[in-house]
């Protein structure tokens, strides 16, 4: 369409030729979804968003109850090969296994050490409470918080050679800046470590720490003479995920929110509790990771971000599912 | 000295007199706490807000960082005769008593159908527990959301005859609403149940729900049918008082206050985190209840709200303590 008004120009039309030119033009640089296909979750999300901020309509949703929740591992950025946290606390137990030397022979230690997955994976759950129970607890809050930004500012991921925090998902940085642009308040709800997220967040998503909701340890207060310190305790204190993220939503927002965002089934109960039963317009969305050429292809047979459960109840719930490949123009921001 | 420049404009410096008149009175109109009188801590208060927002000085702090937390009973309202939140427990359980005919004759449910205050004492935390247990638990949030926001609605206290939402400081009204105007975040951090205070702390103190922090029951995410619920369950979750205060400002906000307001020994700890240790300047303060005739006057010997140990060490940590009485023009907003 843009070409043919452009050689309509040459019969003294170049005048509305060029202002066509022009509208067109400052409608592709105004789109605020570029990296978005012109496919089905496109128009779903800007339908929705014009449709809550359309004043004196029915579906008009005030400002103030326009929050929306995001998942982070495969939501936000990339879980594959495996967590990101769990990629921090065995390169934690490789760096620390020199003040440890019982290490070599105590497993679930001695799997990490010799890059033993399989044996890391028949310690099973209990195993992994180890390893963060060791990798993750007996430093102050601070301490943590140096140590977590500075392996997340330092390591490259394997396959992409790239930090962690360029593996985040070039569209959805796009609808979080939407969102945002209409008003919206947008919060994370991993069931990754809080503490493990809220050093880079603002930087790469524009969600502050206080935004920011995941799973924890327990803390415990004390005066070290002067000073003040939070002592990071080897005892889970919440999983924020499944049925914990609608806890978590209901205890730190106090709001139910209207727009939730999602990829797997620990997504399930956050997506249940935003679009069912509310009085407003409500929105649901799965990214389904399909494109194993630029990022990875997984769902129902995954260790880490199955999709089973709630890519069933998707159409039934009128959730909309992202096809990464076909939906997606672009994966991760430019280099 | 304003009447000074009245009477001189007799000899033809009127002109003058008018215009310092008007530079005189756009002064107090924009005086942000016209309630609070000149003294100490007014002044303290001003010179800490101007020194962290003067940009290109070493004491500037980015708005980002600005974050100020506020304890709720006795620092923004009124916490006696007694807590809010037990009065709200003890209206319930009289306005449950007909579905419980046993209360009549079981502790501590007897002592408050009999206004039994005694008795009530007697049963000591335990007591308070199972009747905390039951009256906010055994419904769904929603329900108890509306219980609670019907119930401060309609109550009024006994000595002012005025809702509870209007025994809130006027001086820290405008305190909050000054703190925001020169870029603050501002926070409540309170003892108080969370769900009894969300329904209207945006409407009075202008701090939405996903600003409110405090303590909180277990709750439960379940699908009745195909509405999503979180049911309320009879166990406590966290009691966001004392030590517990900064490990929740921890989890939930995840940044370091750089000003705490508090008033009593449960707000010691949230103080010391806030105001100990940190790099940039800091604030903190007390309000101490010296006024038994306009509100109540109280510190070391009371149920509610005893301020000892945080009263002895305010001088010692530099925090500044407000006088009621002395410090503050008027107590609550005009009716």
């Amino acid at each position: 369409m843009l070409h043919g008004i452009l050689i309509s120009a040459r019969d003294g039309t170049l005048a509305v030729g060029a202002a066509l030119l022009c509208a067109v033009s400052a409608q592709a640089q105004s789109d605020p979804l570029p990296s978005w296909n012109d496919t089905e979750p496109k128009a779903a999300i800007v339908a929705f968003v014009e449709k809550v901020t359309t004043e004196d309509t029915p579906d008009f949703v005030p400002e103030s109850e326009r929050i929306a929740v995001f998942d982070n591992d495969g939501t936000l950025w990339t879980e594959q090969p495996m967590y990101v946290q769990l990629a921090f606390a065995l390169d934690r137990v490789k760096s620390m296994a020199f003040e440890h030397p019982e290490w070599k022979d105590t497993q679930p230690f001695k799997a990490v050490l010799e890059g033993d997955m399989k044996a890391l994976a028949a310690a099973g759950e209990k195993g992994l409470l180890e390893i963060i129970a060791a990798t993750h607890a007996g430093m102050t809050s601070d301490e943590f918080q140096k140590i977590a930004s500075d392996w997340i500012g330092t390591v490259r991921d394997p396959r992409f050679k790239r930090p962690y925090t360029e593996l985040v998902y070039q569209p959805m940085l796009e609808l979080l800046a939407y969102l945002r642009a209409n008003g919206f308040k947008t919060f994370i709800v991993s069931g990754g470590g809080i503490e493990l997220m809220r050093p880079w967040t603002e930087r790469v998503y524009g969600i502050p720490p206080e935004q920011v909701i995941g799973s924890s340890i327990k803390t415990q207060f004390e005066m070290r003479g002067d000073v003040p310190i939070l002592m990071r305790l080897p005892q889970v204190n919440f999983i924020d995920d499944k049925a914990g993220k609608p806890v978590a939503i209901n205890e730190k927002i106090g709001r139910r929110p209207i727009a939730a965002f999602g990829n797997s089934d620990g997504d399930l109960e956050m997506l249940q509790w935003t679009t069912l039963g509310g009085s407003t317009p409500r929105f649901g969305l799965i990214v389904h990771h399909t494109d194993a050429e630029r990022e990875y292809a997984y769902d129902r047979k995954t260790e880490f971000g199955r999709l089973d459960q709630a890519l069933d109840v998707a159409p039934i719930n009128g959730w909309t599912v992202v096809d990464m490949k076909g939906d997606w123009k672009q994966i991760f921001p430019e280099k």
